[in-house]
């Protein structure tokens, strides 16, 4: 077993936050200053690991470890964050994929595949639109939004291009924190993420009739909200039912007018359906449909993402690295999207989990104990290892 | 009986109209030039119909009719709309006023009283806040935000007091169109107004846990909003359990943090309850606030009103001479607030409702029939003669 150096990547990561950090969360937002600086700090710590960097105005950094021959293995994740976000979404994949690397570098050891390290941009979106670093590395075509915006900050279609990766990929790993509370509650240690979810949503209008709400009594009433209220409390039972796996969710409900002396006239809101098996998306929208046809006045969809489902042989390789460290395991959906779904459509990928306290994620109270930090980059090493062993 | 004259009403509430009509509706907010321009026509009216009228920078109109004593009657309503409203509210207590000593005067009629047709400025309270007109017509004191406000319209505190009646007001009478829909729904001519109804708002909030809606499975998930949802049900049914002529309303929600892809984490609502009966409030809220209290954050009192019940002679009188005139009535609360509050704190109050089509008002499809605002202004002018023969 290769052992990563537990103090040094604690270092890494806590000086990268060092770089953007601000007592309301960490803000590094792709483009700001605080990302290319933050840019700056992942190329320095690369070469130190014995990597040769490249990066352009896109803000990926690809740090490569060269290998015996041209086939390459990928690590690596994202640095960018949300507005006062938390100091492990995404750096720590990158900050492990360093860190597992210079471990390598300082034992000498070559592997027989090059490694790409790499710091994909504009992962969260919340600059231009989310993936955008791993969609150019992938060389998949970039979302109308993105090609619209991209010139604001001064990059071009070469730019973009010059970001695709040229030679074949066997392998991509992503170590990530779960950003949900599943590790955290059952005690595991590391989640094998077996897919990425499927997501579909829709936005569905409820219709009542706006009313003075001194002067129309009880009986008289449409009131709009109390008919979404229904739909509210079924969603939650609904969806457990089609598929104990899979979530359903209203977040986010526009009510009309919203005025405390106007009955409710109209509530729209978004339904969101996230699954494993694509197939449970559709039984629960129709299921919940059927169930409310009578009052629903308009329902449209409005985003779809398939499901991205993980490599077997990749699986098995954090399985196996895992117990080889005494790491308990758990097989488990990714329920939030990563750069892996851009890798998934050019590799074989794997994705790590480690615990998040609380399941907390976007926020400054986001944390991760040092010892599944650890326990995390020694896994992603070690199974980075046994794909290389991989014959193909 | 004395009958009005029903062309001449009709129009002279379109005129009054036309010089606040817009696409989105009437925009006679007070202190526009839509609304100076109104005053000026209403002060207009006035003379024609042989008062004397008195203004200031308020921009209350009071025009007096003189009568055979020092004695006062007092009958109007407001002119200033809220923003795209409709042409009815408000302004057919005035015009049907200016109307009824119109055809007094006409015919050569003089009262015991003397009669004060008052159109009263900021009812709607959009611009200041409600009711300024008729608090200082009654000389009752402002709340802060006006008398902080003022200032702003040129007005002092001695165009306040001026405003102040100097007689002695033996009864008060208010035509106005119903905002509601119950005569229109039960086809009955004027509803006698038994009382404006108490009012009490609570500000509620509901708390959860904020999380990722992709990585946080349903059993895992505190929804404030599915919490929420089984208050947004209960309010109407148990309003209806405690007192079948109160109302209860969730008019104004507020989620958070209301994102497509996050559990809603907290829940704030407006509770309001109206009700003649003062009590009906107390045991509604005391109830709801039961049944609900281990998901119940905060509650916090932010509104009380209390109810003002109408004189009993000033109701005899409005169901005689609807009775001599043939049309059919019913007895019924106000659920909304009118200038009458004011009046009630002063003398006898008497109001005097006609129905809207559909119950709709504060829109521009606001509507009352015009044999409907005929009707109601013949009730006014009856009972107006009626309670000039009232011994104090």
């Amino acid at each position: 077993m290769v052992k990563i150096n537990p103090q040094r990547l604690k270092t890494s990561l806590t000086e990268l936050a060092d770089l953007a950090r601000t007592p309301e969360g960490i803000n590094r937002m792709t483009y700001t200053k605080a990302f290319w600086d933050s840019c700056k700090y992942v190329t320095q710590l690369m070469e130190d690991a014995g990597m040769t960097v490249r990066s352009n105005a896109v803000g990926n950094v690809v740090g490569t470890y060269p290998g015996k021959t041209q086939r390459k293995l990928v690590i690596g994740s994202h640095i960018d964050s949300v507005p006062n976000g938390g100091m492990f979404d995404g750096c720590l994949g990158v900050m492990a994929a360093i860190e597992a690397i210079h471990t390598l570098h300082e034992q000498g050891i070559q592997l027989e595949h090059s490694v790409d390290v790499v710091a994909w941009a504009e992962e969260e979106g919340v600059v231009i639109s989310g993936l955008m670093g791993s969609l150019a590395y992938c060389g998949l075509p970039l979302t109308p939004i993105q090609l619209e915006k991209i010139g604001d900050y001064h990059i071009t279609l070469e730019d973009i291009q010059a970001c695709k990766v040229q030679e074949p990929v066997d392998y991509s790993l992503e170590l990530h924190i779960e950003q949900g509370g599943v590790l955290d509650q059952t005690k595991e240690d590391i989640g094998i993420v077996t897919a990425i979810v499927a997501l579909k949503r829709y936005r569905v209008v409820i219709e009542g009739v706006a009313n003075h709400a001194g002067t129309t009594p009880m009986p008289l009433r449409e009131d709009a909200l109390v008919k979404a209220a229904a739909i509210f409390q079924r969603m939650s039972t609904l969806v457990q039912e089609v598929d104990p796996e899979m979530v359903g969710t209203i977040g986010h409900v526009e009510i009309e007018p919203n005025a405390v002396n106007v009955v409710p006239g109209k509530v729209s809101m978004i339904w969101e359906f996230r699954a494993v098996k694509e197939e449970s998306l559709e039984i629960a929208f129709e299921r919940l449909k059927g169930e409310f046809q009578d009052i629903i006045a308009s329902i449209t969809p409005i985003q779809y993402e398939r499901a991205y489902h993980m490599d077997e042989t990749a699986m098995e390789v954090i399985e196996q690295a895992s117990k080889e460290l005494g790491l308990r395991t758990r097989k488990m959906p990714s329920g939030a999207g990563h750069d892996t779904m851009c890798l998934a459509q050019i590799t074989r990928p794997g994705m790590i989990f480690v615990p998040s306290v609380g399941g907390i994620s976007h926020s400054c109270k986001e944390w991760t104990h040092w010892e599944d930090v650890t326990n995390g980059a020694n896994v992603l090493v070690n199974a980075l290892l046994k794909l290389d062993q991989q014959s193909q």
